[in-house]
């Protein structure tokens, strides 16, 4: 249910959630209030006065009775849980004047709500089970068992083609289970790849075990591996857990994991490592709703291609070297016991293919969630991280790229950076005169450093302050106790250190700025070159999809600002979330969509940018806020103070 | 080269391969000479006289000088190297009376000089090598290397479809291979099942290897396991050895190899010491060639269903116990070192399949070599051991069927039965007169024992001399010192103490005969069962083809007189060899022959004889010499003795 908060005395009226934080409401709303302490509730600055209706109070709030009687709340601590009107004091703005309250602050749409985008799908998954009875033999009927269970499963599904089987350890056991189970027994299927292909027993079960069917999605990441599992009967996801790569110990990233896998038995170590973190999710999915880990009957994994090289044992060597070759695209289907994974001996492991080196599964399997190899739309399809990784296409041709976007988005590479949990500055908004920080944290903590989306909003808000310059140097001029020139040369004060969890001053410094340029740089890079490769400008595009948790979070007007993603119609912008996730669930619920994944790899067609000139070119006139062709942003072009 | 020997004073010539034995000359020719040691030189009773030509000598002879300057030699010991003119001295023949000369022995047709039987096959094995050169990768041109191999494959094989690869291993080196190779890499293909399926990479290999192509074809008998090694680069055999089966320290017959296999460990035994035996085979062919067990790059075997079972490690239980269920017909493409066997970790056994419990791969790749399933000639194909196996069909249907016709034609269940081995009485006529044997052993040495083809000629001579009655008895009213009421009741002295090679008596007993009937009984009803399941007699019978070696020693006047075959024109029958092993061969050069065993399979159907009421009553009327039911042997009955 959503909530109107208006702030008055601006009468800005905002929808927000049921629940929703007041501060955080107010900053989405574009409008500043002081607050120093990430949302703790310890600075109480962010005082504000509730004229109609009355927040929730979620702490203790430190104010005195009089304060509380008169109607005043910390924004910080009220949950909005009725519809408000708050006027945010002329205090708390401090010089008293209104300030204009800038544009909205635009979130890309969810694309998981939208049919168009990521499409029904039937639960009609690549496993199937059938509970047949079989006919006892007799003399005059003394067929082998596996040509019997052959007849039983052709009359049970109305003389499909003859399925086949390739496991020898079924043949062994088939005898025995037959008679066991007094010839009631239940199949596991495995569809054939294309429709014309026979099924496939992978095995079978004595008596009806039909209402047991699960399937397990697996997210492979270099930093952590994500399982869902779903129960195949119905499409429900009824498990999550996740659980950090134990290759980390091996390294941070993936380069670092490849130079490692080159130690004598590294790629043995980091291939048993992975496993072992596979086998720790599947445990964790599989004590949430008590089952055994052997009643999973199929695994669709994706991963980088990196991870993906490593956890088939495949030597990763030539992937980090020029020209960087894969050992192949398409992965065999695999028994995942033969790999180690606790599941039944025969259970297969499907592993999203690859496009190169540096454009792996988990990307492909997003691009197969969001059915862009489906549509006419001219979509750019970007998963920002380490490596950011561009798909630009269309139901007709797909290219794509990967550029070395480096780590600052992942808080690598900044002084104060950090992943996006809790106490990481994610939202910031600067009081245009006074300069003085508005800081929002995740989980309300006080600070301990910057995440990913915080640091876009610092960037855009010290950009658009005149703080900084579009070279991303700090504005020498500006005599102001938080612009400062520290250790590591000239750096904005985010929080102090009595404000902040560790007691440590923390800032955003010019290398950082340098970091950061340089990465949303490689990105707007590649999108123009990829683009430009096809005869293709921006104006030509119809929808930016990002994948990756980060696109849901992420300030379109921000990001746009510093010339992060480019300057478009904001209604072409969704997220997907974690594409490389939903590709493998839907994969896991419907063999159609499943074999769709064969379009994909046939239309993509992988570009080289790490040594092709015209990516330098654009990249050296991306290192700019947001870039030397303003031409480009004109949107941006209009907030910037004139120079 | 055929030679003439013209035998006085029948004056019967008949021609010989140059080489043949004087004596067995004779015997071929139906004459009899009085011969007591088996052909070893030493009685000196076969003494005949060169009247034109004259022999060569094997042996210093026991003869007089003036004997020899005379013209006489021992038949024996003499080979015919040009045409001659003998005359069988009175003496010889006992009592001076000319004896008639018996109609010429048949021998069935070698069916392997037919084409119309066996076809002619291409070299274009399952199997073939590509040598290739591949593009080194670039960054404009960077595929993953396995997509690099497929693309230079297609390109070489005039843009066929994308090969398949199945093999985990093969990836873990192809990056390695292909670079130290510097991108000029061999590949092993195996090709689609189907002419539409795509071939599949088993193996890649640097540099040029294509010269180096061999296919291992092997028979795995309960006893003996053959193999025959083949360049499948001209489909030439260039090896061929043979290995008792190891397994047989754990039981001389199937079903005491089943119930071996049901002890604790016993069907890993069983399994282990099959392969080794293949191994030693391997080994033996490999050593005469100076090849690498690891260079074969196919292998096709064929065996009985127990022996199929226990190769594979499926448990044989059910196929001794009723209804004789096998586990499968269809066994699954074996990658060979996956068993055990010594041969490169990707190269596939295939194992020609089954029908039934008693029918098995043998059978059926004997069915594929003589090609009945592609002619209109309605064909009897029978291989003849401890189980009978009896297919009868043509182009348009096959019913198969097996008899338990017990060992008496291995030896087996005879009093002095043996092998087909050296010593072993193959040969045998009895002086209608004096009833006086003439006896010829395998290598002409003093006999040992009687084996199969011995035994149709002893039971057959006695029938005829009315020695024996058609129930198998032995006319009591003869006085003769040979027939005598021995230990095991009565029986016929083969050779005295003195005449054997180990000093003992060698005699055939009413209990042999008894089993012989038997066995030739089962037989026989097995044919007449599934003509009449077809609604067929032998009247319709274009073709008898014999499998197994036996067929080549069969004297088919004598196996029909004794009903051991049914009583047709002698040119319908031929005789096919080692089908298992030719079935193997052919498909092991031929891809185009190999996949026409699917044809095979789908065409054949079994019939369970053991519980029939129709095979019991015709069972029952067959234990007779030939049968009770004298018109189905119309030959047989002019020459038996009136009663």
């Amino acid at each position: 249910m959503k909530k109107k908060v208006t702030f008055l005395p601006d009468n800005l009226t905002i929808e927000v959630e049921e629940g929703e934080n007041l501060l955080s409401a107010a900053a989405a709303a574009g409008l500043y209030i002081h607050a120093a302490c990430g949302g703790d509730g310890v600075c109480g600055k962010c005082k504000v006065k509730v004229e109609e209706g009355d927040v929730l109070a979620n702490k203790a709030m430190q104010l005195k009775a009089e304060q509380h009687a008169a109607g005043f709340r910390l924004a910080c601590q009220s949950s909005v849980n009725q519809d408000l009107v708050v006027s945010i004091p002329a205090a708390t703005s401090k010089d008293g004047k209104a300030l204009k309250a800038k544009p909205k602050t635009t979130r890309a749409i969810s694309a998981r709500s939208l049919d168009h985008l990521i499409g029904s799908w039937q639960v009609a998954p690549p496993v199937e089970k059938r509970f047949l009875k079989l006919d006892p033999p007799t003399l005059e009927d003394n067929v082998p068992d596996l040509q019997r269970l052959m007849r039983a499963i052709k009359k049970k599904c109305h003389d499909c083609a003859e399925p086949t089987y390739d496991h020898p350890e079924l043949l062994m056991e088939l005898p025995f289970i037959l008679r066991e189970a007094a010839w009631e027994v239940t199949v596991l299927l495995l569809r054939g790849k294309r429709s014309e292909e026979p099924d496939r027993i992978i095995a079978v079960e004595p008596g009806d075990t039909t209402d047991n069917l699960y399937g397990l999605a697996v997210d492979i990441g270099t930093t952590t591996v994500c399982g869902v599992l779903i129960n195949l009967n119905n499409g429900e996801v009824i498990a999550e857990a996740s659980s950090y790569n134990d290759q980390i110990g091996c390294g941070e990233d993936v380069i670092s994991r490849i130079i490692y896998s080159q130690r004598p038995g590294g790629l043995k170590a980091l291939q048993e490592k992975v496993v072992r973190t596979i086998n720790a999710v599947i445990e964790s999915v599989c004590k949430k709703v008590i089952i055994n880990p052997s009643d999973i009957s199929y695994i669709m994994a994706a991963g980088n291609t990196i991870m993906s090289h490593m956890l088939l044992g495949l030597n990763p060597k030539f992937l980090r070297e020029a020209p960087y070759v894969p050992v192949c695209s398409h992965f065999p289907l695999t028994r995942a016991a033969a790999l180690g994974i606790h599941a039944h001996p025969s259970v297969r492991l499907f592993l999203y293919p690859s496009v190169a080196s540096y454009v792996g599964g988990d990307i492909i399997s997003g691009v197969h969630a969001c059915q862009m190899y489906k549509s006419p739309a001219l979509t750019l399809f970007i998963d920002i991280g380490t490596n950011g990784e561009i798909v630009v296409g269309n139901e007709e041709w797909m290219v794509c790229a990967a550029c070395s976007a480096g780590p600052a988005f992942e808080g690598g590479g900044i002084k104060h950076g950090m992943r996006a949990n809790s106490g990481a500055i994610e939202n910031f908004n600067i009081h245009p005169q006074t300069l003085e920080p508005m800081i929002i944290t995740i989980d309300r903590i006080k600070p301990c450093g910057i995440c990913g989306s915080g640091l876009i909003s610092i960037v855009s808000e010290l950009l658009e302050a005149g703080v900084i310059d579009q070279q991303g140097k700090f504005n020498r001029n500006l005599n102001h106790p938080r612009i400062r020139e520290g250790a590591d040369g000239y750096e904005y004060v985010l929080a102090w250190g009595k404000d902040s969890l560790m007691g440590e001053e923390i800032a955003i410094t010019e290398v950082d700025l340098d970091n950061l340029i340089r990465a949303k740089g490689a990105m707007y890079a590649g999108y123009l070159t990829l683009l430009e490769s096809v005869g293709m400008t921006f104006n030509d595009l119809d929808r930016v999809i990002m994948a990756g948790n980060f696109g849901a979070y992420i300030d379109l007007e921000r990001a746009i600002c510093i010339g992060l993603l480019p300057d478009i119609a904001r209604e072409k912008f969704y997220y997907l979330g974690n594409g490389s996730m939903l590709g493998c669930q839907i994969s896991l619920t419907d063999h159609v969509r499943f074999r769709e994944r064969m379009t994909v790899s046939s239309l993509i067609t992988n570009l080289e940018l790490s040594e092709s000139p015209q990516f330098m070119d654009h990249y050296m006139a991306s290192l700019f806020l947001p870039h030397t062709d303003m031409s480009l942003f004109p949107t941006v072009q209009e907030k910037l103070p004139r120079k």
